[in-house]
């Protein structure tokens, strides 16, 4: 038991302060022989920097990733992972504490200050300390070995929703992702959020946002009913990312509105005799194992509550305040947890996969 | 790690199959002398049952659950826990093996057949074998246990969607949830859900829902950020029940649509100074630590596939069928689904005091 | 994490006093078609149970096993594992629960009385509760499926010192083991330990004993580097068992008084290529890792402290008293601790053979 | 489940090669408000570092260990764990690979290099990469933190044979160990041994040891039967460091030679009503739970096969070599597992003195 690492066979462990000299991850298990660089690393973690656009926070961090064991370069000149764990580090360079020393002694509603004081009886406050999504970027850098791991497999992450704005479903074209700063799959619907967002900021707001994640490739039979179901672990992965109040897979909460004669996949074979499931309501999972179908996961984000709006608080000593952030901060903290939902996506896939074929062979 | 158990200071591990000679949990870890009687956890088993209206799978079984291990009569005559491993067996009574006698090589579209045969290569087909919502009956009795466990905390759910007819959440009144066979908080929908599934009933078909839980008098403090955080225990442990597809917390999905100063719960104090949150947005979670207010969590069921249409599938040799259920099934899972989403709520709850307790004291 | 299991890919779990209703495990993560039956079980618990010799506890259990989930009749008509949970439990038949009405508030020394009053606050006082040695009952039962996950593995344990005797290991003869009923591979050690075992006996005393289990077969590369050792693992284990003071693997605590030269063993190649080790001091293990060679286990039991004679104690209300046992008990408690150390020998490497698989494939 | 990380409620985590360019290691779930700086652990790796005398191996090490996250500043001026995991690091500053160069391809007989190739397929040749006695540095330090949160809890090792030639426990000083390079508490055999290895050194060979730690002011209660009793996770803890082949608690192998009146301790009572063990043959253990009296686990070391003198062994190509390790080594590892030894029976304490307090409070 771990409150700092999940996954099982393939195990990560985040440590590290929002304002601390770094950030960092060790995996554990990781399977031997696979080809391994800070390049392969550094392309994902370049994904979710701050400061990429002016929809994102205005931190200006590096973010550059050091691994420092797990790996050597074999005979053939390429490096390798060696099986025994591997350790990640990221250095904070751009912590402006100033910032936040305001907020020392007051609770910013919304956050977790009260909380993490409620239970640990002190906090970091900088910048959110543990609680920070800082953290994340050691997510996302995991997630791009755990990508290593899974021969195979496409894991794609999209916003599909930022306030009320859902994108057209029909006009989902996977090639846009890479056109606009919100990884939206619907071009219209991006330049709908840009000139929305651009008022949010500006009003010193901030919305909240849903984002899908596919992974595709993925072969029937992962999962390990009844509590390591492939579902539960995506479920526990999506709602342990900063701000998330909701995870769905396939329908989800639709699904409730539907029939049964709705809503079940029905499944025919192809020329070849492989089964085909004619539709994919189920988002790829049955039962909690996968069945070959893509892997379809949503999760809501809420709107950070950084926002440049008095709120009504409280300090540490119980005195009424008026709290406001000025702190730099995302007018929709959803855009940046599309990497770090295909980096969950990626550590729970690696850590099933190894699992099956643990019990399986 | 352990497929099939959940939780880790109260840990509860589930075994048994629908149609086997029963079905049983072991719960690890629960302190001693807690006071626990068979009567404690029948009243439970009793809610969860099948059979118990027109609106209900009409499978018949006792669901006497028997202690076998962990408990022993103190010096008061009174019959506590020791600390000891907790066994809990219920014997299938009502087995109807040869309603599944026509499924053993068909797969049930919806259902986990075709996805237990690929991963284990071999299934017990009678009755959904392990992927049956039988073994929820298990969670139940642990729930029951873990309840004796949690001094002053109130946990209660109820039905608040039933395909697509949702309650009026301004005729919430927990009074009436034993007043009708849905668990319905609001006794107009509860008459408009009878005739609904009626209807439904009788046309062989099935509908989702929606169930929220909420649990109150928890302390400010439970929860260990970040992998361990109470929401990320909770999503996993609702989306582990049949049939789930999504789950959220306190706003969740709704939060997208939201901006920062709707979201966020602003914070005064009351007149012993003590902090009151005004508004209960985040459902008693923030940054995965409880902040004292109500625990609200929702999840949503899908329809059972098993109704009376025939649906297209395969054989396991390949061959395209037409497959009907004629078993027993529930028009609407999601009704037995509450008992069993206050049974995940308290082993969460449970598990997160003694946590909190281990670490902080 | 678990207090009452351990293992984990293939991870039992344990429940049960010794004067409960019934005794059992429950083994998650077997493999699924894995032949099973009750039979292949029995076997194994025929030779721990009580009541065989005059050397052994004079309790008499049937000690009949039954599998209550986790198998199902194939098609080929033979019973398999369906890589569910598979629930194993026995009858408590033969309970003397008058026989320790004395000891109800008394501490036997060297007894778990003491300390399971001290962290629990209530003891189940009967036969020890969960204390005592009945609980190895499921270890064997565990380990007699863990064979049947280990293919072309062979696990055999010896008696090898009774008290100060030892055997002469220029005699040892794995085929003896049966034709005695020490499990002693030198007949001449058993005759000897027939005569001062008599002795022991009927001067109500009891004397320690040290138990040796080799397992044959393994390949190199079982173990998991650096707190999943496959020695770290063994070491529990053994420790676990009732009694146990001490384990040692290969030449165990004699390594501390050789040289270097002495203990390191050389490496050669076969006529086909194959690496050999000339001597095997290490006991099979290198590093925590299997090298292919047996792994050699020993672990010393201590002399049970249910004697005839009255020794010093006290009681839960702390008064001073003579305590002498008069319950039923062994004169040496490791002759029936050697199945159960093949029982777990058996249970860790099955672990490790599926971790070995999960993360190396 | 992680190979490399141990303990539950304290866990932790190490990383880190011995030619690589750091190790480190995560404690996660340490309690907060612990007061912890670098000053607090540098004194106990200073106990450890190579290069001490002319008995220990000449790497020169700084060792300085930085503390990277987990810890905070509070009001009072005093630096404090904050509750979320302390990563610590120690870069590596002193790396010879050129003296490993030759044993690229070559398994040295009696180290894991043949083991690690087996199950990886690849290894870290340099120096033993994770395999390396360097990566008990790390469980040090986190033994530093461990001692932090124990209060009132004294721990002290002690080596207690080098060779063939054991300490005379009559005249055990504890304040002895300080005067000598060995840590010794009996300053006679400290001068035997001083001649005794120099005789090793100079003969390039290398000898064995056993280590004794004892643990002061536990108080009974400590330890969760059956698979997480007390002793159980010290002899794995032991057994987890390098070259260790055995472990016992209190009489241990002693133990099998005694009868039931010699080896159980009994109890009495002092004038203020308290229990008092009359002996300690059990080393502080009952059942697997502590009774209050020190805890006394001792563990065998084999001599290192890092020797000077040509060993047959074989290539990874399997050609018949001979092989002789020309690097820097120990004569007697055992030295400097004493402060390794003390380092696990802290961790392993803390991770109890939580879990107790968890399920019991």
């Amino acid at each position: 038991m771990s409150h700092n690492s999940f996954g099982h066979l393939f195990r990560v462990t985040t440590w590290g302060e929002s304002h601390g000299p770094a950030i960092g991850c060790v995996i554990d298990g990781c399977p031997p022989l696979v080809p391994l660089t800070e390049g392969d690393i550094q392309g994902y973690m370049e994904l979710r920097k701050p400061g990429q656009s002016r929809f994102t926070t205005q931190r200006r961090e590096a973010d550059e990733v050091k691994i420092l064991s797990g790996v050597m370069v074999d005979d053939d000149e390429v490096q390798k992972t060696t099986g025994t764990p591997i350790s990640l580090m990221v250095e904070n360079t751009d912590q402006r504490s100033k910032d936040y020393s305001q907020i020392k002694d007051r609770f910013r509603p919304g956050h977790a200050d009260f909380t993490y004081d409620a239970k640990y009886g002190i906090r970091d406050y900088r910048g959110g300390g543990r609680s920070s999504a800082r953290e994340t970027a050691m997510r996302v850098a995991a997630g791009a070995v755990a990508r290593k791991v899974l021969q195979g497999v496409t894991i794609r992450g999209a916003l599909v929703q930022v306030g009320e704005h859902k994108i057209d479903r029909e006009n989902w074209d996977w090639s846009e992702i890479g056109n606009n700063p919100f990884f939206s799959p619907d071009p219209q619907a991006a330049g709908l959020w840009a000139d929305y967002l651009d008022g949010v900021r500006k009003a010193g707001s901030s919305v909240g946002a849903v984002i899908e994640v596919v992974a595709e490739g993925i072969p029937a039979g992962w999962g390990a009913p009844i509590y390591g179901k492939l579902d539960t672990d995506l479920a526990a992965a999506m709602m342990s990312i900063n701000a998330v109040k909701g995870v769905e897979v396939g329908n989800g909460f639709e699904a409730a509105s539907l029939t049964g004669e709705e809503n079940a996949d029905e499944i025919r074979v192809d020329d070849v005799g492989r089964p085909v499931f004619l539709t994919n309501n189920s988002g790829g999972v049955l039962g909690g194992i996968s069945n070959g179908d893509p892997l379809v996961v949503r999760f809501a984000v809420k709107p950070t509550s950084s926002i440049l709006t008095e709120r009504k608080s409280i300090t540490r000593q119980g005195e009424e305040v008026d709290v406001m952030t000025k702190g730099r901060h995302d007018p929709c903290v959803g855009i940046r947890a599309v990497p770090v939902g295909e980096a969950m996506m990626a550590c729970v896939l690696a850590d099933h996969y190894l699992r099956h074929r643990g019990q399986i062979g």
